[in-house]
């Protein structure tokens, strides 16, 4: 392995791109692959075989670009393959949901917190059991919300439909009195402002696309793998997207979000991997 | 090919049940192979490579199963792959495009057809085209309405919220004053009572599901094709359900929705044919 290697990132779709964003600020030297499976997107409202089943295709592609890093940058699928695919893997692979589990209970003080996520996310459990091995005693509750992606894809961000569905969803968690709220899916911080508002300003709201790149970056200097160079460029080589469709639409949305213009995207046949 | 053998049904999910199910009702004495691909679902934001690619490797499935004639219950599908498939078969194969464009076509009286579907069915543009070629003079709005289906998926049929998101979508096909509207989507027929009361009693609210089993009745009795032996029970065997993921899921959905209860569901890896 070589610290100058880049990082493999992979998600369903789009919503991983928060999680690169991250890695970009927090370590500007490392360069990124990153694979969005937008021939099979969403993960959310699939089953644990087949989101493994795709995981690990899309791992043993990035293998083939000898990534010294992976990070699942996807809540369904870290909740239903991460466990799975570090015992098949001799490189170090994290998920995005430890990092946001260990900051929710570093965070809480009434040990209340709330979970969001996709059905897939919230029906695994994951969450509640990575915080109650952290701390036995915390009080979980959780909520799937599955309109929340395609509300966000429609570009509903501030509106008051968004409004409506957020407040109908949040309800019970707001009747348990939590003072932490989980966004467990990537896209769910792009309504932050929504949920942050209905929550009201005593719930404090973790990202674990925040948290993943601050526990990546530790991750690679206990390995000594972070990289040791000049920072480059923010050039086409340095960053490299993937996608199993719509390789123009996936661009398009990554300069949108992105610190730099994306110039190209590759679409390749994942499932051949 | 023999008059006893099946006919094939497929969709990206669900929501083809609805054209079997007229199948089922117009043409009791049929088998019928239907598959969902729930693991790749939905088609309607995906390109036209991969829909392509997704319905051969469906086909190649339910010729293993001796399929007399293949229904493609999906929109997205027959607007992306129909053209290019029926060239490639040597038996009958309809999508539900034709018969819904058909019956609109007959239904207008003033000239102008409103049609409402996937962001993929409507970027094609194929309803227009088909209408035009029955009718040149005839004016076609289109309106893409992404989030019908995830609201129709979370069970809210009779909503403020679907009610809200519909008046949106639909306000551009009141403003053109159409009096005939082609349901584009086979989830939308679940929500006619809101677009109907919406768009008021003078338009004519068009279902490709039930145009296509008219259409592909007549097809069958043209080919010599149609089933002429006693009509069989609602076993098990005569309508066979298949799925690439959450089979389960899908059983109990299909018995909600299809006149007999559906016992069995079986799982297949489709990316394999």
């Amino acid at each position: 392995m070589d610290r100058n290697s880049p990082i493999g990132v992979f998600d369903s779709g789009i919503g991983g791109l928060t999680v690169a964003r991250e890695i970009m600020r927090q370590m500007p030297k490392e360069r990124i692959i990153y694979f969005g499976d937008t021939a099979r997107l969403p993960y959310g409202s699939k089953s644990q075989d087949t989101v493994l089943r795709y995981s690990r295709q899309i791992i043993r592609f990035l293998m083939t670009k000898e990534v010294k890093a992976i990070v699942i940058a996807c809540n369904t699928a870290s909740a239903y393959a991460l466990e799975t695919v570090e015992r098949e893997l001799d490189i170090p692979i994290i998920g995005v949901i430890r990092a946001g589990a260990r900051t929710a209970v570093h965070s809480t003080r009434n040990g209340k917190i709330g979970v969001i996520g996709t059905e897939g996310t919230i029906s695994s459990g994951i969450y509640t059991d990575v915080m109650r091995q952290m701390r036995p005693d915390i009080e979980v509750t959780v909520k799937a919300c599955p309109l929340f992606v395609p509300l966000v894809e429609e570009g509903l961000l501030h509106d008051t439909v968004t409004d409506e569905i957020a407040s109908r969803y949040l309800s019970v968690l707001k009747g348990r009195f939590i003072d932490t709220l989980v966004l467990g899916c990537t896209h769910y911080p792009l309504i932050r402002s929504t949920l942050g508002r209905i929550m009201g300003d005593e719930v404090t709201l973790v990202n674990p696309a925040y948290e993943t790149a601050i526990e990546l970056k530790a991750l690679l200097e206990e390995k000594d793998l972070a990289c040791q160079g000049a920072e480059e460029d923010g050039g086409n080589e340095k960053y490299q997207f993937y996608v199993s469709d719509l390789a123009e639409k996936f661009t398009a949305f990554a300069t949108s979000i992105l610190p730099n213009e994306v110039k190209e995207t590759r679409k390749i046949h994942v499932e051949g991997y």
